[in-house]
C-alpha cells in the first residue's frame, strides 16, 4: 500500500459530454491545460465517438495533438468500438479507456453491442493495443447497479473481471455509471479484486447521485484500492438515468485524500480556480463541496 | 453487532433553529408528528435555551406536552446548562442532550463556560438527571474539528468521553459540529471508543459540509456505532462556521442503510413526503439526494 492516491480526471470527457453547451476546441484546449497546471497527471481528455451522437467530442483527435506534450502526462481517449480504436490510435492516443457494460440490457443502449460480442470487440482492440504499444484502461460499466436490470451480482462482475485481465487489459475500472453503489458493496467488490489483481491494475469510477459519492471512494480506499476516477467540479452525469448526478468532484475527492494524509500531487488552490473556470465555461453552477468550503473558511 | 441502525431525527432542534423563518408550535407539532409518522422513534424536538438568542425554540416545553405520548417514542430536548436542565425537567422531559465542547474557544462562545466548567456541569446535571429517572445524551462537539483551534487531538477527545462516561451519561454523541471530519478520523476515534464502551452506549451526529457527510457514517457504521444523528431534508448548519451545511440528510442514512441491509423501522416513502413539508414550511429547497434521487428514478 502507498500513501499517494492517483486522480485520473476525467471532466474534458465524462463531464463536457453531458452539458448542454458545446466547447470548442480552444476551450477544451484550456480546461485540460489548467487541469494540468493543477498538478493532475491523467486526463481524459475525449471520446472517438460518432460526432452526431455525442457532438461535445467532435475533434478529440485534434485536441490530443495540441497539447503540451510531457513524459509524466497521461492523456487518455474514450473508445466505443474498434473504429473508435483506430481514430484513436492514428490520433497518437498512448492511453485508451474501453468500455464494456456488466448487463446485457446497458450494452445494449450504450453501444448497440451484446455483452458477449462487447467482450470479443475488447479482447481484439487489447490485442492490437499491446502491439501498438497503447495502454488500455478497461472499464466496467453499471458494475453495481444497472439503470433497467437493478441489482448486479458481484460473481457476475469478477468473473468479467478476470476475463477483462485475461485479455491483458492494463487496467481494470469498475465503474458505478449511475451513482447507485453503497459503500458496503463497494467494500466487497473491491476487498476480492484487489486481493486477486493488486492496487496497481485496478481503479474505481463513482458517481454521487445518491450523495454516496465520498463513501465509495473511502470504501474502496480501505480496500485498498489507489486510483479514482473524478470529474472537476462534480460536472458529469449519465444520459440514461434520468436524475443521475455528476462524478464525484474532484476537489471534493482531493480534499477527502489529503485531509486522510494520502498525497495526490494536485495543488488544490489551484484546483479551485479550475472550478471556476469550469463554471465560467459551461455556464454550470457544479462545483464540489470543497469548493464552496474552501472558498468560504480559514478552518 | 445488530443489523439495525437508530436514528435520531435531530431536524426539529438542530435544523429549525437554524432557519431565518420561524416555524410557530403547530407547525413545529406537525412536523414532529409527521417523522413519527415514518416511523421515526427517536425526535430531538427543542432545546430549552434563551428565546432571545434562539426565538425558533421558544415554547419547547409547550411543544413536547402537546405531542402524542407511545412507550416506544424518545423526544429528547437539548439544555446548554442546569437552568435549562431544571425547564426540561418541569416540562416532563425524559431525554435530555447535554452539550459539551472538547475546545476552549467553542466552548466560550457557545455556552460562555470553560471547557471545566462545562464538565462540572455537565456532571451535577447528569446526576440529577439519574435522581429524576431522566436520561442523558452527552454530547461532545467540536470531537474532531474545531473551527476556531483547527484539528482536535484524538486522546483528548478520548480523555473527555471518558469523563462523561464516569459522570454515568447513558449515552456519549461524538459530533462532528461544522462537518469537517474525515472517515479516516472517524474510524480512527470510534474504532477505540466502540472497543471502550461497546455500541449500545454511542452515537455519531455528522454534517455534510465538505461532502463527506455518508462517508462518515459508513466509517463509523464500521467501527460498529449503531445510532445516528441526521436531519430532514438535511436541515441545519452551524451558526458559528460560515460556509457550514447541514446535518446529513435523514433519508440519506436510512437510503444508505437500508441499500446496505440495514433496517431502520423508517418508511422511507413516508419520509420523502416529510421532506417536502419541511420544505413547504422552510421554504428551504434543502432536501438530500435520496428525495431528488428517488423522486425522478425508478431503479
Amino acid at each position: 500500500m502507498t500513501d499517494s492516491i492517483v486522480i485520473n480526471e476525467v471532466g474534458p470527457r465524462d463531464g463536457l459530454q453531458s452539458q448542454k453547451k458545446h466547447l470548442d476546441l480552444d476551450q477544451r484546449k484550456s480546461l485540460v491545460d489548467a487541469l494540468v497546471r493543477s498538478g493532475l497527471k491523467n486526463i481524459e481528455i475525449g471520446s472517438f465517438v460518432s460526432p452526431k451522437a455525442v457532438p461535445q467530442m467532435a475533434g478529440t483527435g485534434e485536441l490530443l495533438q495540441s497539447l503540451s506534450q510531457a513524459n509524466d502526462l497521461t492523456y487518455s481517449v474514450l473508445v466505443p468500438n474498434q473504429k473508435g480504436y483506430e481514430l484513436a490510435r492514428m490520433a497518437g492516443a498512448k492511453a485508451v479507456a474501453l468500455v464494456v457494460s456488466a448487463t446485457e440490457t446497458m450494452s445494449q443502449k450504450n453501444i448497440r453491442m451484446s455483452v458477449e460480442q462487447s467482450f470479443a470487440t475488447a479482447e481484439g482492440i487489447i490485442h492490437e493495443a499491446k502491439l501498438d504499444s497503447i495502454s488500455i484502461q478497461a472499464y466496467l460499466s453499471v458494475a453495481f447497479v444497472c439503470p433497467f436490470e437493478g441489482s448486479v451480482s458481484a460473481s457476475l462482475v469478477r468473473d468479467q473481471a478476470r476475463q477483462l485481465a485475461e485479455f491483458g487489459a492494463d487496467e481494470i475500472v469498475i465503474a458505478d455509471t449511475i451513482g447507485a453503489a453503497d459503500p458496503a458493496a463497494v467494500r466487497d467488490l473491491m476487498n476480492g479484486l484487489v486481493e486477486e489483481y493488486g492496487s496497481d491494475r485496478l481503479a474505481c469510477h463513482f458517481h454521487d447521485t445518491r450523495a454516496m459519492g465520498l463513501a465509495n471512494v473511502y470504501a474502496a480506499i480501505e480496500s485498498g484500492v489507489r486510483k479514482f476516477d473524478s470529474s472537476i467540479g462534480g460536472l458529469g452525469g449519465c444520459p440514461f438515468a434520468p436524475g443521475a448526478k455528476g462524478n464525484v468532484a474532484t476537489e471534493d475527492v482531493v480534499m477527502m485524500c489529503h485531509q486522510m494524509g494520502f498525497e495526490t500531487g494536485v495543488d488544490i488552490s489551484i484546483l479551485l480556480k479550475v472550478v471556476e473556470l469550469v463554471s465560467s465555461l459551461t455556464e454550470s453552477q457544479q462545483g464540489g463541496r470543497a469548493h464552496y468550503w474552501l472558498s468560504n473558511n480559514v478552518a
